[in-house]
């Protein structure tokens, strides 16, 4: 059972539903949260220990108070935050023993906790707690999976801390920070979203490795090459992007039709196809979208393509049976397949009761 | 075997490389002959008789002479055919009994044959003779089936009627006619083709029946709904159409490389999916892609789209297994295809033994 100290948040992840790729290039890129989120529960103790337990990476740490004293003293104040600290960043990059080259996930992860931590806790008493944080999203997907780990830290640390309120009202499921204290919240993120109405989609992992890097620049090369056929592509997907967030804008504002998905549904296509011009496609995001048409269901690329994650829009009256066949068709051809909503709630503190069971039952393993 | 005074005539289907649809939308289109060629055999005879022999569409009609002159006095002078006779169009309509609606296949190569004929000769003395006609490509498939039977006729009966020379030396398998008197032969059919490197090719008919009407009107429809998304993408396919001249230009006046080819196998990448974009794709046509990119060649369709026929690019080092196969495989899928070139001669005079023997055979049945 959870305890009822115990403090919990979430926040989603991101797709981008139009422009990746074009951004590079000036052009309008069209985010939308993901609501696969990452959980984070936050127990104050006793123990005079801090440990973090991150399951999906697994990574299990403590460290003793008095460890973790030494690295101080230490005299930032809250509202210094929004400098990074080099100094403190180099103190836990020996304490941790990753002095210099690049960070993998795990140390990432790690030194974000305890730069927070300290930054946040180190002018007073160190307080002894642990903190599990477990994710809806794979990793290193380009779904934000790191943006949301972040915001989870800095909802529970400044929560605990004091510098902003918990949000959740007795009787609610969950509690909504105003827009001041999401500004600090997300301090070192710029997660803006647009108005967006709640969409059911597919979000499928091709699990097929990419370099970021590689397709950037493979896109670069094509814009070199052919500047006349290639400019004119991006203007496209620009107006696309622009054309979606207007329809997703008037789909919050008046009544939904059935002409309104099928826009939707056109722009994903559409922008599919510029993506493959720009060669950022792959076999297998053909097939998601091959798949995924021969029962009426639209998809396109999110990301740095290439392989990756692809969404598939789902449609209101889209029965149930049709998107189990869906999912299972896909995961026949070896892909993650999860079905979820884009536009949903950002970071959000949760009653326990309101935290999905397999969710809770994985936070209070630890 | 062949009649020495066999006259043996044949002209190339015609194919759109880039620009198909966007030319009707103000841009440059891309037309190049097609080596699928019309055949034409044409013997003098002392029979009394006129007889057509068009074994693609079974028609075989012969006249006597003395109906036909029934149709005279008529005065034109060869001269005087730039201008289309309606008097003697409507006399053949009723000889031959369609004297309204629209003309079947049959009913349109009987009357050009007969316009010309008569035009021709009718100021002298009607010669007798027999003409077969056979052609390697599909009727109505948008390949210029009907352009390519006109040039055949007009040439053969223009020779006949010695208003232009025979271009065939002695010992000489082919023979062309000098522009001038090509223009004469084309004279109602615009046949320009750009200077093009002869390219191996394969043509395949995927037998989707489709309307260029519904297709020329959904593209417009496309535009009108989203003109800020698709007056890009026209753009595109038109310098699309302007790089791929540039470089057959340069391929027939440099040394040929392999990076020409990469880049005949980009642009033609890049406008299948424009084509997609404006809505004229078809599942059949995505299989000729897969299909001929497994054995890594690049396809796309090749005139109104929605079906209908494609082309796909072969290299000059493309294995000959490797074309069979790839042949072998679109048969399987239920398509017509064919090994065959872009770029190859317009129309020429032929010594009989210059004729396939498989075409020979089929033109001396009759």
């Amino acid at each position: 059972m959870a305890n009822t100290n115990d403090f919990f948040v979430s926040a989603p992840g991101k797709a981008i539903l139009h422009g990746e790729h074009a951004v590079v290039h000036g052009k309008v890129a069209l985010a939308v949260s993901l609501n696969l989120r990452t959980y984070l529960r936050l127990e104050t103790t006793t123990t005079g220990k801090v440990c973090i337990n991150l399951p999906n990476i697994d990574t299990f740490l403590c460290w003793n108070l008095t460890e973790l004293k030494q690295l101080l003293p230490y005299s930032s104040k809250g509202e210094e935050m929004k400098r990074l600290d080099p100094e403190l960043v180099q103190r836990l990059r020996e304490f941790v023993g990753v002095t210099n080259g690049n960070l993998d996930t795990c140390n990432m992860a790690t030194l974000s906790f305890l730069y927070l931590y300290l930054s946040l806790f180190g002018s007073s008493e160190l307080p002894s707690l642990t903190l599990s944080v477990w994710s809806e999203l794979p990793t290193g997907a380009g779904l934000g999976s790191s943006a949301a780990y972040s915001v989870c830290l800095a909802a529970a640390l400044l929560s605990a801390r004091g510098a902003i309120p918990t949000p959740l009202k007795e009787w609610d499921h969950t509690g909504r920070w105003c827009q001041e204290d999401l500004e600090l919240i997300n301090i070192h993120m710029v997660l803006y979203f647009p108005s967006v109405p709640l969409l059911r989609i597919l979000l499928t992992n091709t699990k097929v490795p990419r370099s970021t890097k590689v397709l950037v620049a493979r896109v670069k090369d094509k814009i070199n090459k052919f500047p006349s056929i290639m400019t004119p592509v991006l203007d496209s997907v620009d107006a696309v992007s622009c054309t979606c967030e207007k329809v997703l804008s008037e789909m919050t504002s008046e009544p939904i039709t059935g002409e309104h998905y099928n826009i939707l549904e056109e722009l994903i296509d559409i922008n599919q196809h510029h993506l493959n011009v720009m060669g950022v496609g792959h076999p297998a995001l053909d097939t998601l979208c091959r798949v995924t048409l021969t029962r009426g269901l639209h998809s396109k690329l999110t990301g740095a393509g290439g392989g990756g994650c692809g969404i598939t829009l789902l449609r209101p009256e889209t029965d149930s049976v049709v998107v189990q066949s869906t999912v299972q068709d896909l995961r026949d051809c070896g892909f993650d397949c999860w079905e979820t909503s884009i536009g949903g709630p950002g970071v959000q503190q949760h009653a326990p009761l309101s935290v999905k069971e397999e969710v809770l039952e994985i936070l209070n393993r630890y």
